[in-house]
């Protein structure tokens, strides 16, 4: 069975089997990241258009890596260059960027739901590669793939998510995809940083205190402080943050023996995470990195109708 | 026979014949981009440079997916991040850009003239992408095939050209391409946007009214406002400009019945086009975005020595 | 015998066996950017990141089309774009990147030093694009790729520097490499800009006067005067400045009669070269831009494991 989505906006969007599909897939593909020659020709003839209207060289670098690994063209447009500046609607952007043909439109967007607007709109594939406080699909598959790496599944696992669960897509997107795949979410954060009901939307523990997230955790996932989007909350000094929700050893080994420390990256050292956290044997921060290019291979193959690879 | 031209900076300088041949493989090269592969190797070895001085996403997108689809590499140069900005000249930039072998450079600048002191200097092939308010010759041949796909010809057609005519590269490449081509120019716009002595370019008739340009027209070529090269001309306000040369379906319906609107994009609503006269079943402009990269593959083709296709 | 560098960081680094290595192989490629067909599969499925924290549209796109020629796939990271912006350190970026698991990094970066940091952190090969004051191998190598292609051979020759020594990274990649290649240097510049203790790097020469260095030699290399890199030192004014050491063709007449002019570009015309100078048939200086594009194919070559061409 084949991937049956023409777009990938959300994982709250998908099933079980649908995220299992397209972990195994980036499973087989990652296997192409370590050979000598890092390229097959899959989709080859194949336009992807990387449509950032917010700079993010990680992400963007590693979907125009997946697209070029998978033998596509890619062809990278970023706001400050574009007609956006001219004042175009999303729409009309959107229409104009369609009639050039793309197969797929990889978007990162302010706005939460420019994507969904956005996949309306258009008959060539949308994939969200980040939209506002929404979700950021490719980053919860890469978290996803990393942990079940490790563990070998996803079910039953204790992911304790701590930071500003308020504005991040990572948070959300995790949450969503986890809580389908059965494992159990804990969140902590300032309570300004916490969402009102966030707990209703299924196998997710609100904690008052960090420690309680991280005890017996199999996975701690760091949120970045990213200061860009507090508008109007009230940031924590950075000092008082980083001693209430920051990781450092002493928190860490609350956490079961074996779990790995995880971060989307790029890192506040010292802030979120201490350096040597960071830098730890249980640090998977840079397979989470080494994942994003599989994880991408493989929702830039499933959209296009690729069928399951083994 | 072949394309005979090194260059392409102007449509003023191209014959009947040469404007046909252009269209013509255009119409074969846009059947690649319908295929589920979308690339063929005809330009393949081929470096295509994107020497862009000013922002345009459309038109070097619109390039760039042409010259990928032809199998050409294309690496752009945009002015900002250019030694332009160190302070060398056109002409030195360019012998540089020669000394790496380009086969072919492709160039948007605002000054007028730049292309013809480019390609006088280099050996490569020089495409204009747009300078100044003299011409833009790919905007031009778009904008005849997609008349031509509607009726069959370009001869005889009634095309009028309303807004800013002078400072548009636009109306200046269709006035002279359409006028070539036998077909009969209506130029309409505020006493203060045309330039005097136009209508002794050829066929072309200047209305006081824009309805007068209107009536009975096969095609209705709106112009972009842009105020970023209104330099010293007064621009009228925008509601007064709406009212007077603005089109909107009152309007239109003076035209053929099977008339259909163009414009070259992106659209101001609601300023030189009513929302619903962008968006009606009349509407040509996306069907000219499409047209674009196809008379792209063209001229990238022709210039680098293509025979004519069947 | 291969190259058994991983990285190319410093013409310091390299022996004369090595540096003739890649030039030979310069010398062999440089044939694929004369073709028709101006691409070999020779990296194909390698994955190039140019990696720029200064912008330098030529030495980026030299590197750009050298990697495209090698049927490499090139991903420009630029720092305005990138996650530095956010306040990554460059062992965390370096880190990332990595991941991502490229086979070369191109990295430019004002920090002299910041190559070795990052080549000790990498397994993939780093190649040093330009390190604020301290060197810049590629422009080395192919100003020594163009002094050899006239003279046949680097032994020997007297190569007059002039301009600013102590900011120059051209300089300082040229003195390493002419002098373990056997040339004999000889530098002329104002007081300020002269490295105290130069003229103990070897074969070099410090010259009160311009006239000095210049006096029957094969090669007068011109730097460019880089007002951003002054910092606190006082530039004399461009007319004192242009008069003492700018060539003209009166200076240039003391040269061998065969001499040629180098300058690494962007030319400031008037100020370290007389116009007529830059243009005359003694220039090289676009035979330089050429061998750019040539020699980073030869290290992009090596640092992958090529063996040497014939």
């Amino acid at each position: 069975m084949g991937f049956r989505h023409k777009d990938i906006i959300a994982l709250k969007d998908l099933t079980k089997e649908e995220i299992e599909l397209l972990l195994d897939t980036a499973d087989s593909l990652s296997e192409i990241n370590q050979r000598d020659i890092k390229k097959v020709p899959t989709l080859r003839g194949k336009t992807v258009i990387n449509l950032f209207y917010e700079a993010s060289t990680r992400t963007r670098t590693s979907f125009e890596i997946a697209a070029k690994r998978l033998s596509a063209d890619a062809v990278n447009i970023t706001a400050s260059t574009s007609s956006v500046v001219k004042g175009e609607t999303l729409s009309d952007t959107a229409a104009n960027i369609l009639a050039m043909k793309p197969d797929i439109i990889v978007m990162r967007h302010s706005v939460s739901g420019a994507h969904e607007y956005l996949a309306k709109r258009v008959s060539c594939s949308v994939i969200n590669a980040g939209d506002g406080a929404h979700e950021h699909p490719s980053q919860g598959l890469l978290d996803m793939l990393t942990m079940r790496q490790k563990f070998g599944k996803l079910a039953g696992l204790k992911v304790a998510i701590v930071g500003d669960i308020t504005h991040s897509r990572v948070a959300r997107s995790n949450i969503y995809g986890l809580t389908t795949m059965g494992a159990q979410v804990f969140l902590a954060g300032p309570p300004t940083m916490m969402p009102p009901g966030i707990e209703r939307l299924g196998n997710v523990t609100v904690c008052k205190d960090m420690r309680e997230a991280v005890d017996q955790a199999d996975v701690v996932m760091m949120l970045r402080i990213q200061l860009e989007r507090q508008g109007k909350t009230l940031l924590p000094s950075m000092r008082e943050y980083s001693r209430y929700f920051g990781l450092n050893p002493a928190v860490l080994a609350l956490a079961k023996k074996d779990a790995i420390v995880m971060h989307p990256g790029p890192i506040n050292r010292g802030v979120e995470l201490a350096s040597s956290v960071a830098d730890c044997d249980q640090s998977a921060i840079l397979k989470q990195v080494e994942n994003g290019v599989a994880v991408r291979m493989a929702m830039l193959y499933h959209v296009c109708g690729g069928e399951p690879v083994e």
